[in-house]
């Protein structure tokens, strides 16, 4: 496999001590011996054992990231900004895919663990405390983002309440005064964590009720479009759908065109994430836009000064804004 | 940090070799006692030694995987197909963006030759002889997928070529008689490998050649909507735009929509690779569609096939298919 400095100590006819000295630096060698030695190392693409050092030095430079899916365009998007950091502050990454699946989370959290990765990243899936325990048992530092849990675990993200917040009020500006809430991840409470899903619509509930002239619904079913098209037929009044998300906005509006329902004439409709993919979609559409590439980046420092016992913040909130697109239509 | 079987010893009031008959599941030990110890190791969140155990077995069940990016889709969607199939074999992966840059991808395969990874997924941005002895030195096993190497390095992908001149028959028979390909890869011929953009290019230039009536323009340049715009003035027979990819695709129907160029009555418009986003775009895109879930779980299995010493072929391609859509008018 690997050339050994043993190896290299036979071809340039020294002792194999004599070969550290020359690939660890030290002094006690002469400078045209330490110069043959690098020579030969590099012409046989001699390489140090990475493992077996990292078993004595204690660390990897590697760290592990678990995301639920990379179909989201948000998170590659997140992935490729915590990675360049990573790759830049001398670290490589895994990355696992944990499909929502709680069993699989912490199996490939065991995974990372017996990998001896400096750090992980975790969006989690599972949020009850023997889930919190199996973590800190490892003792491997840990940031949360998108997702929270209730350990000494930073977490990193928006004000999800707050954004969904400034998108009511925003919706009722513009004359709305019938709101859909549409958030399919909301029927799996009490099954898996789903903090941002519920601190969003926590903040739906309480902007609307804050407005008296609002009604509002909340659908968060599996097979929402059906739901949808039940109750849109009931409703009279300047109507907008809110999406927990993009994605879930652009099934909309897709089955929206397929029924001819125009938007914004007759329905409006709201996403969340601005992912890079809107801009190829007519009408543009009204958005949540927030920088997640600072988060990513912030993610893989905060990782990083956790794995250096450096303080960081319990929390760490990154700015958000409503985008109009033409999916709204002003009043 | 972990728990050891040291630890494990003292609590049971055993010697460590009786933990590690336990743990190991190896015989000369009451049922009691072994019980007890797998009890107690259970309690405690043991882990046996994975960096340790791997350096004696020689295998860390550990893939890495080089892309580009996850920007595009269709990588994206591989990803996720191969990390299935891997996870399935007991493997988990790394995933490395190599940006196209020629010395990041090499200081990351050094990277995860370094983590001793059992095997490599390699979409090659280098593709000359030094760069491939360097794969070889390692001995690791290597597969390669959307970008060739000429080393004995197996390959997964489509037949990219035969897909182009498919797509340039298919246009001919819609009556199309002028064809633009766009393909910004190719410009950086000779710089990098741009195996598969060569093989589209050389399936457009042979196909049309054979159709006397056929007009044709390539565009290879960074600024192509500049070039596309000049070029669509001087056209008057029924022309098309075939892209080499669909995100180019994407871009060029959003420059023709702005400037309120109608697809398809006054211009046709082709993709390739038909990624999941397309759903969501209209007029709906005529694209090359070949499943790349496939390709993402073969990758896996011919990797792992190496890493087991098993023969695979050469080269396995999987099938394509021209996908009509709106964007294209029929004759």
């Amino acid at each position: 496999m690997n050339v050994t400095s043993k190896q290299i100590a036979e071809l340039c006819g020294v002792t194999r001590g004599t070969v550290d000295r020359a690939l660890n630096n030290r002094p006690g060698i002469h400078p045209d011996t330490r110069d043959k030695i690098m020579r030969v190392a590099e012409e046989l693409g001699y390489r140090p054992h990475f493992l077996a050092q990292s078993l004595v030095k204690g660390h990897t430079k590697t760290l592990g990231i678990v995301l639920f899916d990379i179909h989201n365009q948000i998170f590659s998007q997140l992935f490729h900004a915590f990675e360049a950091e990573a790759r830049k502050r001398g670290y490589i990454v895994y990355l696992v895919l944990s499909n929502r699946d709680k069993e699989l989370e912490m199996e490939y959290i065991n995974n990372l663990f017996d990998r001896r990765v400096d750090g992980i990243a975790l969006l989690p899936a599972n949020d009850n405390k023997k889930f919190e325990s199996f973590l800190l048992r490892s003792r491997t530092p840990i940031v949360t983002f998108g997702n929270r849990l209730f350990g000494p675990f930073p977490y990193i993200w928006i004000n999800d309440k707050q954004a969904i917040c400034d998108s009511v009020a925003f919706l009722a500006d513009q004359g709305y005064r019938h709101l859909i809430y549409l958030s399919p991840p909301l029927m799996r409470k009490g099954k898996e964590n789903i903090y941002v899903p519920e601190q969003r619509y926590q903040g739906f509930i309480e902007a609307c009720a804050e407005i008296p002239a609002m009604r509002f619904n909340v659908i968060a079913h599996k097979q929402y479009l059906t739901e949808l098209e039940t109750l849109l037929e009931t409703i009279d009044s300047k109507c907008a759908i809110l999406c927990s998300s993009d994605v879930y906005a652009l099934e909309v509006l897709k089955w929206l065109k397929a029924r001819k329902i125009r938007v914004p004439d007759q329905v409006g409709l709201m996403g969340f994430d601005n992912i890079e993919f809107l801009k190829y979609i007519n009408p543009s559409l009204t958005t949540v836009d927030y920088n997640v590439n600072e988060i990513g980046t912030k993610l893989a420092d905060l990782l990083i000064r956790r794995i250096n016992d450096e303080e960081v913040p319990v929390e760490t909130l990154i700015d958000h804004h409503v985008l109009q697109g033409e999916s709204v239509m002003s009043e």
